[in-house]
C-alpha cells in the first residue's frame, strides 16, 4: 500500500481522543498503555474474521465492522468482564474509501455504545481479514469460567438460537425465506449483539458460561468437559424466532443445535438461583430461557417433548460455517 | 478445517502449564485472565505477518514462528516493557504437521527465553497469516515513548542495519551474495532478535525510542513528528555488517537508511548520558552506536563524511517490503 493509503486508514480508525479511564496512551506509539483499575484482573481474547469463511462478500461494511468487534466482545461477555480496550489488525486487498468509512462507522458505533477504546492496530495489504484482540476488567475471582457447572444446575441460554444459520442457508440457496424473515435472519448473522450487560449481571449468579459461536452442541461440550459433568437439554425449550419455528423440523433442529454464529450466552446457575437469573436478565434487557439441566454422569443428551433421546448423528455432517 | 485439525493445532500451541506470575488463566476458556503486578501499567501492541508481504514462502517454519513473536516483542522493547503474555491468531490454508511443529518450536523457544506466556488464540482456515498481540508490564511514567526527544539529545541505534533488506534483494535477484554472507543476511531477515533487554535497561536513560521496522528514515520521522524536533544523521556512522559494507555504496545507503525489517532500537538520550547508555547496552549485551543528534529545527538531514547533505530523493522509490 502507498503511504497515502495508510494515512487514509489511520484517519478512519482514529476516532476521538481516547479519554476512557484506564487508557493512558492510545493509538500512535509502539505500544498502547493501559492502567487497569487497582486490583482488577484483565480478561483477554482474540478472534479473526476471514472473508468467505466468517462473512460473505455481500456483507455491508458497516455490519462487518460491527461484527468483528461484536464476536470479541461476546468473549468478554462470557467471562463477565467490563470492556476496556481493543486492538485491530486489518488485512485489506485494496483501499476503498467507502468500504473503510462503513467499516469504521460500524465498529465505532458498537465501541462507543459498549465503552471500549480502540488503542492500537496494524494494517497490511493482504486478503480481507480482521483480527481483534479485546481487554476487559474483572475483579479477582469474579470471572465466569467454563469450569464451574455442577450437577443439579439449570442450563440457560440468552436470546434466540439458529437465525444466523438460517440466513446462511438462505444465502446458499438450500432454503427460501420471505423477504422480512430473510432480513431479520440476515441481521442476526451479520450484526450479532454481544451480551455484555448480561455477562456483567451474571457475575456471582452463574456458575459457568460460554458464548455460542460454534453451535450449542459444540459449545456446551466445552462446558461439560471443563466442568467434568454431563447435561440433558430439552430440544423444544431451545428458543427460536418465529420465522425459524416456521421451518421444517429438521431445519429447526440443525439450526438451534449446531447452527453456529449465534453469539448468545450459554450458562449454568444453581436451581435455587432462578429468580436471580431472571433479575439479571431483566437488568440487562435480554430474554433468557431455561433449556436443560447439568447431571453428574458425563455425556450430552438431547430430549424431545416426549422425553425420548434425540439422535444427534445426522448433525455431525452439518458442517460449520465458522471454523 | 476438520475438528481433528484444530486439535492438532491446539496440541502444538499449548506448551506447558502457564505458571508465569501474572497469568491467572491461560489457553482454554473464553478469555485468558491476567493480573499485572500492583501499580504496573500494561503495554499492548499487535502486528500481523502475511505470506508474500512480510515473509517469503521459503522461510523455514521455525524461523517464521520466531519472527511472528519477535516483531511484537520488538514493540515491547521499544517501550521498555517487560514481556508478560501474548495471543496468536493463526490463519492457515492447510494443516501440515511438520510445518505446525516447526512454527510452534520457533515461537516457543523465543517465548520461553523472553518469559512471555501464550495465553490465547484463534485458528482459522485462510491465507497464511499470523497476528500476534503482546502485553508487557511497565511502571507508570517509565515507558519509553516516541515523544520525548529534545534538542541536543544524541541519536543512538542498536546492532547493525540493513542486512534484512540485503537478504531480500538477494532473494529477488537484484544482487548476489556469497554463501556465508547470504546465510548471515538471511538470518537477520528471517530471525530478528528483539531488543527486550536493551529496552528495559534504557528505562530512565533514553528520552525516546522506536523499533526499526520500516527503515531508519521512516521510523525516525515518527520520533521527530511526535517530539516536534529535527535531526541530523551521520550516514557513515550507521552501523552495518561487514558483508553489507562490501556492497556498492548506493546499495549500502539504501539498506541502512530505508531497508526495513531491522527490529533494532532507535533511541535518543541526553548528551551527558553517554556513559549510562553504554552501561545499559553492556548490561543487555547489545552493541549501540551514536549516529546523530536531535536539533530544534524541524526536518531530517543526513550528512556524509564531509558534512555534505545526502540527497534522499532516490530512496523514495526504494519500495518497502514491509507494509
Amino acid at each position: 500500500m502507498a503511504l497515502g493509503e495508510f494515512q487514509l486508514i489511520a484517519r478512519y480508525f482514529t476516532w476521538s481522543p481516547e479519554t476512557r479511564t484506564g487508557v493512558v496512551l492510545g493509538v500512535g506509539d509502539d505500544c498502547a498503555l493501559l492502567a487497569p483499575a487497582p486490583g482488577q484482573q484483565l480478561a483477554v481474547s482474540t478472534d479473526t474474521l476471514v472473508e468467505g469463511r466468517h462473512f460473505l462478500s455481500t456483507v455491508p461494511p458497516e455490519r462487518l465492522g460491527h461484527k468483528a468487534l461484536a464476536v470479541n466482545l461476546s468473549d468478554l461477555a462470557a467471562c463477565g468482564a467490563q470492556p476496556l480496550a481493543f486492538t485491530l489488525a486489518l488485512s485489506l486487498p485494496r483501499v476503498e474509501e467507502a468500504f473503510l468509512a462503513g467499516l469504521a462507522r460500524g465498529m465505532q458505533a458498537l465501541a462507543q455504545r459498549t465503552g471500549i477504546a480502540l488503542v492500537g492496530g496494524d494494517t497490511t495489504a493482504g486478503p480481507l481479514a480482521l483480527t481483534v484482540t479485546v481487554f476487559g476488567e474483572v475483579p479477582p475471582g469474579a470471572a465466569l469460567l467454563r469450569s464451574g457447572a455442577a450437577p443439579g444446575d439449570t442450563l440457560w441460554v440468552s436470546g434466540a438460537l439458529g437465525d444466523a444459520r438460517l440466513a446462511l442457508e438462505a444465502f446458499r440457496g438450500t432454503l427460501r425465506l420471505e423477504a422480512c424473515a430473510f432480513e431479520a435472519a440476515r441481521r442476526a448473522m451479520e450484526q450479532p449483539e454481544p451480551r455484555v450487560a448480561l455477562g456483567l449481571a451474571l457475575r456471582g449468579v452463574a456458575t459457568s458460561a460460554i458464548d455460542l459461536s460454534d453451535g450449542l452442541l459444540g459449545d456446551l461440550a466445552h462446558i461439560l468437559e471443563r466442568s467434568r459433568v454431563g447435561a440433558q437439554v430439552q430440544l423444544d425449550a431451545l428458543p427460536r424466532s418465529a420465522h425459524l419455528a416456521a421451518q421444517p423440523e429438521p431445519v429447526q433442529r440443525s439450526c438451534v443445535l449446531a447452527g453456529g454464529d449465534d453469539y448468545e450466552l450459554l450458562f449454568t446457575a444453581p436451581a435455587h438461583a432462578q429468580a436471580a437469573v431472571h433479575a439479571a436478565a431483566q437488568r440487562a434487557g435480554v430474554p433468557v430461557t431455561a433449556v436443560g439441566v447439568i447431571v453428574a454422569d458425563a455425556g450430552l443428551r438431547v430430549l424431545d417433548a416426549c422425553g425420548q433421546e434425540v439422535a444427534l448423528g445426522g448433525l455431525a455432517g452439518f458442517d460449520h460455517f465458522v471454523s
